[in-house]
């Protein structure tokens, strides 16, 4: 079975008929609808499916063991985000398994496939939910209390799919797990467009991180109102979505975006009483990142207050600057002929783990460079080609 | 029965537990309960109740007729708005003809106290639907067209509230039933705090309307996508909030106010593909509208292109300045011993009726002038001095 067709198995779950698109965020309907694909998938090839504490899944080939070589990536989506941004990874990982198989290979080492869950943080917010809180990196009790736009928290999600909150947390025994980790993604960038390349390795992910600048003024009547008498926080809302731009300018291959807004009561006729913004800010490192941040923050605050209003600035993630394992990522591009590496500015659950695990990244061509939208894309040959890199690199690391 | 127990009797009815205060919008559930306690109470003090094709309710003291004394206003609100805007109204209406069944007073014409729906537009987008409706001035298959955020149409909430989606439209029966129509509403500014009077005639409306500005530009990953390569519609849309309120501040009198904008698809880690926002502008002429407007939309025009967008401006409503009746506003002046006059920047009904019959509007007292928010107020004691004083308007004009 080849990538392209089991992508067009699941191309009608969890369509947006609103923004275009796929909106499948964590343990929703379509969440749920495509982890069933993937267990029934798992199991056509023979593998068998646990789900872990955190709600990751885990297909093994053999018997489930420690130091295994593991890969995956997830099913979720950005709201109206692509096709292949994470599903790409974990079809790729089936073939690689039908490819191994159909070559004769018996792994000398336990094998799994992975999907973890809520990569994107599109239903609560916080990116890479499943490796953080597998890895410890955020603690439970705080994640268990995340709210969805609706209102459901994260325990509320869990327990609709089955799984149990208080089991949720760091999990040792997942990580001694993982002898090594291999994430296949479609690039989200036009680096192997440049190249010319199929396939490349990842070399590094930029530090990056989320914070909720909520403006609090005094909502009132549109056309009552006069002018002076205002204190509107979309005014400074606006400011902060230029000053943003102004600040990733400033420092040299950082980016710095606002994609999310949200007044209050959100009215035609009615001036805000407050509006919430989403910062998403990346930078080569802590240093430069925190850099652009603080320049934001500080025209947020100089901005609210010139309007009479307020803001708070809240930090809902961060992570610093990943470098993938050098060693690792040197022999896979070898055993791969010697493909190029290169950086992302996009974080994976691969970034989260690589401070655990020896971990690295495969990453195929995007036409394009554009991810998180309808039109992300990667051609079926790439696809194909990626799912052979990936077996490749497999069958060398489970030798 | 006062002003004050008949609005506490529906202070329960669409309490909006997100955005705080009221959320109530034609033909949605908490409008059809206020509908119904509407008819309840027009039918415990003897009225008989009508609805009419455009689903306004009329409930008529003594027989239905031509050429009758009309009050009344609306019970829908904007989203998270008071509990003044549209129901004091209401309820002051109601204690009017108490009070004048309590001074022996038989009405020489017949009188009815009516209620517009969809005042607010906080559904459909549209402000004062029933009233343009019911004066043909909006064509009525344009309004059955248009949708509400959950994507259902205007024709499918009428079915819902048992209404005929067919016979919508300019109602010359109902309009010449209209003699005078008297529209009580609290203050939407602090002009009769200033003046310490606490009941007071409108003078004139501003010109006002509602455009919605749609920038177009390329979804993307917040992470990985170069500034250089971005075309965020995100940009120019906070260029025109703040353009917006430099166009106003130029034009003195006159109000520019964005308080809903929407990117699509809204999540924080990706380059919104499109956004859509609200303008809605009022000034004290056309001309000086249509400046603040255009000014606005070459703003728009500029900084899309500035950051390789596209934007279309499309007109939602408008209207021109409302001057009431002259000699209808001194005479209920005089009626009134003399209370002052004062222009408003609020649309009402009222508003959209003055260009058919003769119309005049009481305002009561807001003590910090703030509306369409949870904190809008009148007093206990304004409110009484309110319906007070639209029985002695209602007596003079049905003597």
């Amino acid at each position: 079975m080849s990538v392209a067709a089991l992508l067009g198995a699941i191309a009608p779950v969890g369509v947006d008929g609103k923004r275009g698109g796929y909106s499948r965020h964590g343990f929703d309907r379509a969440d749920l609808d495509l982890r069933a694909w993937f267990t029934e998938e798992a199991g056509r090839r023979g593998l068998s499916v646990e789900t872990d504490r955190n709600g990751a899944l885990w297909a093994w080939w053999g018997s489930p063991g420690d130091g295994a070589v593991v890969t995956g990536s997830h099913l979720d989506s950005v709201p109206g985000g692509g096709a292949y941004d994470g599903p790409l990874g974990v079809a790729a990982a089936l073939v690689a398994v039908d490819l191994l198989r159909d070559r004769g290979f018996t792994p000398g080492r336990p094998l799994a496939i992975t999907v973890f869950p809520e990569e994107e943080g599109g239903r609560f917010g916080l990116a890479c939910l499943g490796s953080r809180l597998m890895t410890g990196s955020v603690d439970p009790a705080t994640a268990l209390r995340l709210t969805d736009p609706d209102g459901a928290t994260l325990a509320d999600a869990l327990a609709y799919a089955g799984l149990d909150p208080a089991r949720v947390g760091r999990d040792g025994a997942a990580l001694r797990r993982i002898g090594v980790f291999v994430e296949l993604h479609v690039e989200q960038g036009r680096g192997l467009v440049d190249l010319g390349a199929p396939v490349g390795v990842a070399h590094s992910i930029l530090a990056h991180g989320r914070w909720r600048l909520r403006f609090t003024g005094e909502g009132n009547h549109a056309g009552a109102t006069l002018l002076a008498d205002r204190r509107d926080p979309m005014l400074p809302a606006a400011g902060v979505v230029l000053a943003a731009r102004r600040a990733a300018a400033a420092v040299a291959g950082s980016r710095a975006t606002v994609g999310r807004i949200v007044p209050v009561p959100g009215g035609t006729n009615v001036i805000a009483s407050s509006v919430d913004l989403w910062l998403d800010a990346r930078a080569a490192d802590d240093a430069r990142t925190r850099a652009v941040v603080a320049e934001i923050s500080a025209a947020a605050a100089e901005l609210a207050e010139a309007e009479g209003c307020a803001v708070s600035v809240t930090e809902e993630s961060y992570g610093d600057t990943v470098v993938f394992d050098p060693a690792l990522r040197d022999e896979l591009s070898g055993v791969l002929g010697g493909v190029p590496d290169l950086p992302t500015g996009a974080g994976h659950d691969a970034g989260v783990l690589a401070a655990h695990v020896p971990t690295a990244m495969l990453f195929v061509r995007n036409p394009t460079g554009v991810s998180h939208a309808p039109s992300e894309h990667a051609t079926d040959a790439d696809c194909e080609a990626g799912a052979a890199a990936l077996a490749d690199v497999l069958a060398h690391l489970a030798r």
